[in-house]
């Protein structure tokens, strides 16, 4: 993998179309904290056969217009260039198109839609970096969850885009948790992976964690662990069997765990219990949200993910040791 | 104008009670960025002749009541000097009196209503300025905003002070938009304007541009103009046309117009676009406000303003040229 | 009593388990800003009455359970040993437990939420802290405002813990006030000093009125003027009269009074009268949170009062002279 990374840096250099294509890839790997090139291409397969096995490849194609737009965008607005070759403002771009592109109709106010949220995600990256700064906070997918809250709610107003079914409709009433086999167990689990790109897919969810393995084989842990933490304890608290089954109590909680186990402390037992604790209460969250949310037909999206691993970074005093330079 | 100005200006050092009207005229001007008591004689008269005309003279009186109370009571909490004599502690209070008096009864517990939430602001614009220090914002009318909504949302627990009819009311449902006269475009587009003051008046908007030209003819121009784009958008995404011809969407993105184009930054083509694309982002989040507080029958006010400002003045480092010193 | 307390000192230097007991019992007197054990021990007779009165023990169990928590979590997330030892660390758990057990139904899901919540409280409150570093201002009961939320929340969306009957449920819909007779009166505003502790209960206030005044009589004082003019403004702005006797328009507004009068500005004329302006306009966000709320089956909690306290505690340049070190 090094050999061929060094050689694909090489060609990146010498050409700027491979240029723009890797910082697009790594914008891809970002989703997942990994500015690794292999990664984005991994995961870029784990959409494609995600969306399309789905029946919805507009949700690809939306991703990509998405990422490419603000990639572009970012350009203009003369961004840092490490930060811009990191792919660091290319991931809000590319989830705010696949997020679009899977809660409103096809059609061009969908393609204006996901053009605007693209752009305007550069401007909010730019802005919660700087807004989160003074903390040692990332901005995390905050801009994509902004933006896309904002168009949702606004296609609601407006005749030209009819807001479909959304995820969060389901949980509003409290249910008998039905009995969660085996089968709905694992599904669930590699569900939650996939879920962070918005997929219920098993076979995206491998690629998934193939693409995480490849940059980080800690990171590719602490997503399998997180999910199995997530599925579990959704399921012991009473959740609904088919959310948990779907993965859609998991996504957030696997990005929970990710980054605090692996992205902004050193991996360690003590950082792993605290980040246990921070991916549980990330069910919570996403739980309570998602009745929050439920009367205005707007899905949660990642901000569960965004409040708690915020909320879990800020006390550094207690992880002095283990606090990544980053 | 000059010479009158210079003339008004040695009037106010000699009279206690022409100064203390020349910082209210202030207030009224610093609605719309200017620190000019010619711009706020001619507002004062677009607002009297909008209340007076829509039958609702208690609009006017609510307003003045707002602006002398809230200028008072900064001279009692000790408020910089400079600040005060440019009316930006007046503003906010003259915002809440013609709100309250428009969404509320008229009566005593109104009056009441009008002078907690004048002082109140005061507390409220010295608090946010503050909190926003750090990132080098402006409180823009976030005081009026979060003062009105606690007034208005408490009004409805307190039987003193049943709420009338609420302008976010009507757009709950998505609508086929219908066909957009010209003369309905017009009337909309100026009616952006001086809904800024929550009247749907053209007269009053004629004389609130006539006021900004007095200082600023670019404001005046990029008021126009964001108008003229946030009419046109709103009616492209398919928005209900009575909202669209009465104003009611453009005049949030009529105050980004201006806050972006020539009060932050300097005026220019790359600042215009930049405006521009945040003046019909501020169309989106106004769509959005109204559909997340229709169930609570609450306006938006200036809020999308507010939101749309601040996320579009973070990312400072892309205009580092065209940055203006305040 | 100080020469009770410097002996209780003394044992508790000698003696680990003691010195356990004195920073838990700081921590119930930390509920009203006071750092003092025997305040602590009035508390806890308050909240035990109040709980066996009211024929619901769990109340009581649940606190002390959420108190204990919180206070071992933060040992073991190496918080600072003089905050640690001032209770700042307990009083957010002890919240959490008391308003877990009044809303949601006794089992083996509460005592595990309340163990979980006062955790995550712990982590918070470092949060909260290093947040509002910068502004020079508290946490107050903000991690447990915020912690409580998110599980009444998601306790909805779980099978294994049905929400129970909530404070803010009632006031939907404006209503005639009744006449407040002045037994009603009295009730309402001894009332409104123990619901800071969720309880309605006369004797528990008495015990909590005894307990501020061994500690500050200044700040037992300024709880009582709160409640009388939190009552007082609450009946005359025509609230709903069962929430006035209840005192459940009142416990805000008296932690208010405190703050603003007792534990951040020096007691004085001045002080006074700001510290009654943010009282009133406590009484008017507590309304405005029940209406917010109310759909949502949601309880304002402390809310209202770190809100407005937040919002009167920035602008202390106008409180130059009165402002105190801490």
């Amino acid at each position: 993998v090094d050999a061929w990374l060094a050689r694909w840096q090489r060609a990146c250099k010498a050409s700027a179309p491979l240029r723009f294509i890797d910082i697009n890839l790594r914008g891809i790997g970002q989703v997942m904290f990994q500015d690794h090139p292999l990664t984005g291409a991994l995961f870029a397969a784990a959409i494609a056969w995600g969306s399309i096995a789905a029946g919805a490849p507009e949700v690809l194609v939306g991703g990509l217009l998405g990422l490419v737009v603000a990639t572009l965008a970012a350009m203009r607005l003369r961004v840092d260039a490490a930060e811009l070759g990191a792919g660091l403002y290319g991931y809000n771009g590319l989830l705010v198109g696949m997020a679009l592109a899977t809660f409103l109709p096809p059609g061009p106010t969908l393609w204006f839609y996901i053009a605007l949220g693209a752009v305007v995600s550069v401007v909010a990256m730019l802005g919660t970096a700087r807004a989160t700064r003074g903390w040692q906070l990332s901005a995390l997918t905050a801009p994509f969850v902004i933006v896309t809250w904002l168009l949702l709610l606004a296609a609601q107003a407006f005749a030209g885009a009819d807001a479909g079914g959304s995820v969060a409709g389901a949980p509003l009433e409290p249910v008998a948790a039905a009995a969660l086999d085996p089968a709905g167990f694992v599904a669930g689990v590699l569900k939650s992976i996939s879920q962070v790109f918005l997929k219920a897919n098993i076979v995206a969810a491998l690629l998934f964690l193939a693409g995480l393995w490849v940059a980080s084989p800690a990171a590719a842990l602490f997503a399998l662990g997180g999910a199995l933490l997530a599925v579990t304890s959704a399921h012991l608290l009473g959740a609904e069997s088919d959310l948990v089954r779907a993965g859609l109590l998991g996504f957030s909680p696997v990005l929970t765990a990710v980054a605090l186990g692996t992205v902004f402390y050193r991996p360690g037992w003590r950082v792993a219990v605290y980040a246990g604790l921070g991916t549980l209460f990330t069910v919570v969250v996403q739980a309570a949200l998602n009745v929050f949310f439920a009367p205005l037909g707007l899905p949660a999206l990642t901000a569960p993910f965004v409040l708690c691993t915020w909320m879990f970074l800020l006390p550094q005093q207690a992880f002095s040791d283990e606090r990544r330079g980053n």
